[in-house]
This record gives C-alpha cells, sequence and structure tokens, in this order.
C-alpha cells in the first residue's frame, strides 16, 4: 500500500493504515445520520442499543438493515429472538439516545426505565413517541469485521404524527433536519 | 396477518401488507440521511447513481456498505469491476444528487459532466468538492428483495476541508445539519 504525508486532521487523501482507519471514522462522522434504537426481547431480557448504522435496503418486500457490535448484549438478543425492532428517535428524545449509547450521565446506561414504551406486534418494546417503529423478522445476517449486519423485514409500523422530527448525530453533535 | 383499518397518512399502527409497504416507505423518507453518489468505472465506462442507503459497518476494518438497485447500471458495474466510490455530497452540490438520481431538468441523467471529478486510486471517479470520498474493494455482496447490498473495504479516503457540511435527504426534500 502507497504511503504519504497526510494528515488525518486536514483535507486529502490518506493511505496509511493507522490514518486510513482515523479518516475513515472521520468522515463517517461528518456522514449525518439519523439516531435509531434497536430493541428486542420483552420483560427483564429486554436489550437496546442505539445505532447510527441503519439503512433501508428494499421496498419489496419492506427491508432494512441495523449494524450492531458483536460485542454488544443485544447482539446476541437480535441474534437469539430473531425479530428486533428500529425506533427512530424523535428531536426531544437525546437522553434516550445517550442512555441506550451507554453514556448518559444521569441515567443507567441501557435502561427501559428512560422512556415510556410499549410491547409491539412481535413482542419487542416499542419506544413512546419515536418517528416511526418498525418491527422486523431477521431475514438473514452477516459478520462483517467487529459488527453484524442484520437484515430484517418489516412486520408491523407504528408512526408518531407527521409533524415529528427525527434526532440528527453528525460531526459528534446531536442536531436536526433543516429544510432548505 | 392482521388487518386493521390504519391509514398511511397519518399515526398509528400499520400491518395490512399495502398499507405496511406504503408505511415502511413513509417511515424511510422521514429517516433523515446523507445523500452519497456511488461511481465506478473510468473513461466511457463510468458509471455513477445517488444513493442514500448508504452505512458505515466496522472500522476494523474500514467497511462500509451501500444498497444498489439491481437494475441500475451501476450495480452490475460495481460487480463487475469489483471497486467503487461512496462521494459523501456537501450541501452546495444538490444539482449532482439530481443528476445521478436521473431526476435533473437541466442536466442529462447519470452524466459525470454535471460535476468535476478526479480519478481516484483504485481508478474510479471522485467528485471534486465532496465532503468525503471513500475508495473501496468488493468484499462481501448480498442480494435483498431487488438490492443488492456491496460491502466495500476502504482502501483510500479523500477529504474536503472540515467546514464542508453534508447535503441531507428528509421528507422528500433537501436540507442540511442544525447542530442543537
Amino acid at each position: 500500500m502507497q504511503r504519504d504525508n497526510s494528515s488525518t486532521e486536514g483535507e486529502g487523501k490518506v493511505r496509511d493504515v493507522d490514518a486510513l482507519r482515523a479518516a475513515f471514522l472521520d468522515s463517517m462522522a461528518s456522514n449525518s445520520t439519523s439516531v435509531h434504537v434497536v430493541t428486542t426481547g420483552s420483560g427483564d431480557q429486554r436489550f437496546g442499543v442505539t445505532v447510527s448504522a441503519c439503512s433501508s435496503v428494499c421496498a419489496d418486500p419492506p427491508t432494512l438493515l441495523v449494524c450492531i457490535n458483536t460485542r454488544s448484549p443485544a447482539n446476541a438478543a437480535v441474534a437469539a429472538n430473531g425479530v428486533f425492532a428500529v425506533n427512530l428517535l424523535n428531536v426531544a428524545q437525546r437522553g434516550i439516545a445517550d442512555t441506550f449509547a451507554g453514556r448518559s450521565s444521569t441515567a443507567k446506561p441501557f435502561d427501559f426505565s428512560c422512556c415510556t414504551n410499549t410491547a409491539g406486534t412481535l413482542g419487542v418494546p416499542l419506544i413512546d413517541g419515536a418517528v416511526a417503529a418498525l418491527e422486523c423478522r431477521v431475514v438473514a445476517q452477516q459478520v462483517i469485521g467487529t459488527h453484524t449486519v442484520f437484515f430484517g423485514e418489516v412486520a408491523a409500523v407504528t408512526r408518531a404524527p407527521v409533524t415529528h422530527m427525527p434526532l440528527l448525530y453528525c460531526k459528534r453533535d446531536y442536531g436536526q433536519f433543516l429544510a432548505f
């Protein structure tokens, strides 16, 4: 692999292995995403984890994907349960995002008492007030490096009023969408 | 499958098959995304397509994914070439997004003359001014419904100045990120 002297701080092309990893992370941090909490399980076996790596895949059949670190307890739980929900958080739910990311300063990490929630059609927790909560059955999964990509076929959708807007994350800040 | 009378227009739970598809699409439209152009090929065999379905996967090794409709010429080209670039468009590049989405009112669809671009380390076109352009080698792919999910290990990163902000798309409008 060619090497050059590009800094990861500035502009330019980066190919050195360590610098490449840093530049990848910085580039992905510039990639504004909505903030999702993936939930699974029920009762005291509920798990939730905040993810930004979530994407629609196709509409026929309605399918999405989420990427979850293999070390997250939610990963094993989704694999075991075969079902999960993607909760698209609204702009007022930053505290919930922090809790399920394990970085809240006030709530216990991953504690469902940070939010009101309701069991969905598939029995998984749906976070009240989410812009949308999509309940999915796992139809495929693939391990890539440190993460598992779970493909979920959507079985039910619960939606908030259309006025709800999603919580965004970009350049390590929370924020919101501003239309041109 | 249970049916109810939920409208796809408003809030509530949706499970009817046709309504489910519409609710899925509306929910995903509420999912603010950055706007990416996936490019591949060289010379007069260049292909580019605008996608919102792009996600980081893991940092070790640096890997991302893109979902491309199997009917897009770019899909076959990425599969044949085994390399592609993800160009994260900046807020000023809406016209480029429209062109590579095939919906420009002024430019020919998918015409690279809509932008200045430079061949990258892997020979694929990098769009000048993009917040980041990530050159990838395909390491895995999976067909899900109408789309192929291409997993790309990042080989090189080209970045614009950190002041560049990404172009966003949410609720069928372009826009930008506004930090709280």
